[in-house]
């Protein structure tokens, strides 16, 4: 079974944009995972094909009308698709590294972009949308949201990393934000690589990086460092 | 003064990407903002144009060089540039709202997008780069993120939005995560529009909506929603 994503957009021609090129695009071109951009506009059968309206209750805006997107998701994805069903959203819950890794897991997902003021709400209750935010911020839209939340999923499909050690280190795979790195040249105008870099003792190597990752985590993510020091009862 | 975007990066073909469609692509063809895209290693000397090395102290992975990375950056803009330096980069503070504001009121951004295990500390703080990131998952390269935080900023640029108003209500403006969306058809499979937002009554409608994002926030966001108590005494 290959992860295959089905986006549900207003922009196809936004895709597979930079998932395209680097690794998810070598993946991609390698068949380890498939995408496919759905125009939502081609299930609209009025002569504008209108997908939207305006609000009810008034404001601004418009919004993505409830029969158009399940229609669209229907002929995406029948009732017995397993792959979950994700809204890009500001609304939903936070991406994180834990979530990317179960969907790198599963068959794939199908991924509603919403654009102007929102969705109606009745469909995300009826289809059973997962309304998942890239962050604190608003976008153009959810196309850049799905970009981003695949990039994320994309390289942790087995076979897409060369080197699955390097994932296991990284920030959010340890619970800290990543240590400092350096590399040569020694001297750079006129700052070092920290000595004990150099030292060849990587026992101390490694409590150094450690010492270093607690206090970066600790000055710059209060909230990681609050879950951080509350798991890991030895620090 | 136009806002100005100068990307360093090893990947200057995934720009503009998404940026080139829809609200942004809009605004770069009307000349709102401007995005140039730079390849590192056209600064690299060597036969191999190499502009990574292994880690200082041993483990996966490669190191973006200092001296390759502060030669892109000081081609790319002199030392009296005025615009802020930014890596984006899983280590950085979050990306805000709030932040995007700011920086869509600037001149513009020079924006480094690391990639491997990252990126010679020595270059950051010689060069003075904010840290920012999107998110807290890993992605394969800065560049995504930097595609992320841009879409964010120029919707905020004066002039890319036709209508202000959209913007001032929505998620993360007023502290709330929005509150629920509904237009035509009334029916939906059943389900019909909640009676009150057909009521007329607008003071009743804005009380709803008001009651409904405090619900949301509440319940998905327990830390938006411990700050917007914090700081809304009346609610």
């Amino acid at each position: 079974m290959t992860f295959k994503a089905s986006i549900l957009t207003l922009y196809p021609e936004m895709f597979p944009g930079p998932l395209g090129h680097s690794l998810s695009g070598r993946a991609l071109e390698n068949g380890l995972w498939q995408l496919e951009a759905r125009q939502i506009r081609d299930v609209a059968t009025d002569k504008h094909r209108s997908v939207d309206d305006t609000p009810s209750g008034g404001g601004a805006g418009m919004v993505l009308r409830a029969d158009i997107l399940a229609k669209a998701i229907d002929s995406a994805a029948p009732a017995d698709d397993p792959r979950p069903r994700i809204l890009m959203s500001p609304r939903g819950r936070p991406l994180t590294q834990q979530r990317a890794h179960e969907l790198a897991e599963g068959p794939g997902a199908i991924i509603v972009c919403g654009r102007f003021e929102g969705v109606d709400q009745r469909v995300i209750d009826a289809r059973d949308l997962e309304e998942i935010s890239i962050g604190d911020y608003i976008l153009s839209g959810g196309e850049i949201g799905a970009i981003t939340m695949l990039d994320a999923v994309v390289r942790l499909i087995p076979g897409v990393m060369g080197n699955m050690e390097s994932a296991a280190t990284e920030s959010f795979e340890t619970g800290l934000l990543e240590h400092p790195q350096y590399t040569r040249p020694a001297d750079f105008e006129g700052h070092r690589i920290p000595e004990v870099l150099t030292s060849g003792n990587h026992k101390k190597i490694a409590e150094w990086q450690h010492e270093q990752a607690k206090d970066l985590t600790r000055e710059r993510r209060p909230d990681l460092w609050q879950r951080y020091i509350s798991t890991d009862s030895d620090d």
